[in-house]
């Protein structure tokens, strides 16, 4: 039996930013993620394994072929990448644990961008310093420290699809 | 620097129920779930590991402290300890892959239970019968198969804090 319900496709899809992951399991669930949503995968190296990593093949391996996934240099080359100045430019929403809003607060839109730092010290400072007014966080309880990565962008990733098309 | 935004306490909290899971690392990131949100965990045997497992230590270890956790010897006796009948009944909520209904259409009260399968086969089809009118999944692609299972709860928890407490 198929699910008889189906996310609707976004247009433009959404895009997944990892910058330097370090763990394969990780990026393998993200990839299986993009798999069953649509979204776009984007690595920043340094990556912290190869791409036929076998626990990162292990995780998303069936999922693979099906996720479009790109590959960067740095932060600094996506950014100059995409046209961040004018009307209808792409919005990138930035996850740290050290942000002041929650994720909730954010309004995503179709071919926005959410940009996630690595698994144990997030994204750079100043990265964040660019971005200040669109950094955002799980809220969690108090004295708590971070969710898996994995968790943390599948959370982040159905919030912006609960406010855009999936239904 | 700390969040100065925290996630409110629910009251009572939601419990997140895993029958019969086999990967050790997916029950080790739904405790760190559990400690970073305040949500019970009850693990419903037969378990794919052992709970000193490593991988389920090392996905979780420095969070099971904080973790309420509760093991049950089958799904119906963890039913048994429950009263599902008459008002201000702890009301559960099933997660299939099979179901016909988004979770995005559920309406998640505090106290409530959220029902996950094993990774392999999902819920039994016996439990998955007797709550037909309880069972929903997350919204995916045409054709597309399932999520990692932390990441599955991850995104059920935070929709029903979304709709309770979180902001």
């Amino acid at each position: 039996m198929r699910r008889t319900f189906l996310l609707r496709p976004v247009e433009p899809p959404f895009h997944l930013v990892l910058v330097a992951p370090e763990i394969p399991a990780n990026t393998g669930n993200i990839a299986r993620l993009c798999a069953c949503t649509g979204a776009r995968l984007h690595l920043v190296c340094p990556l912290g394994f190869a791409v036929d990593d076998r626990s990162l093949r292990r995780a998303g391996l069936d999922y693979w072929a099906e996720v479009h996934a790109e590959t960067w240099a740095s932060f600094e080359e996506l950014e100059a990448s995409l046209d961040l100045s004018g009307r209808g430019r792409p919005k990138l929403h930035l996850f740290s644990a050290r942000a002041e809003k929650s994720h909730l607060s954010a309004t995503f839109a179709p071919g926005d961008w959410l940009v996630f730092g690595r698994e144990s010290r997030g994204l750079p400072e100043a990265v964040l310093e660019r971005y200040a007014d669109r950094t955002v966080a799980l809220p969690m309880r108090e004295g708590s420290r971070s969710l898996n990565l994995a968790s943390t962008v599948a959370v982040a990733l159905y919030e912006a699809l609960r406010q855009t098309a999936a239904r």
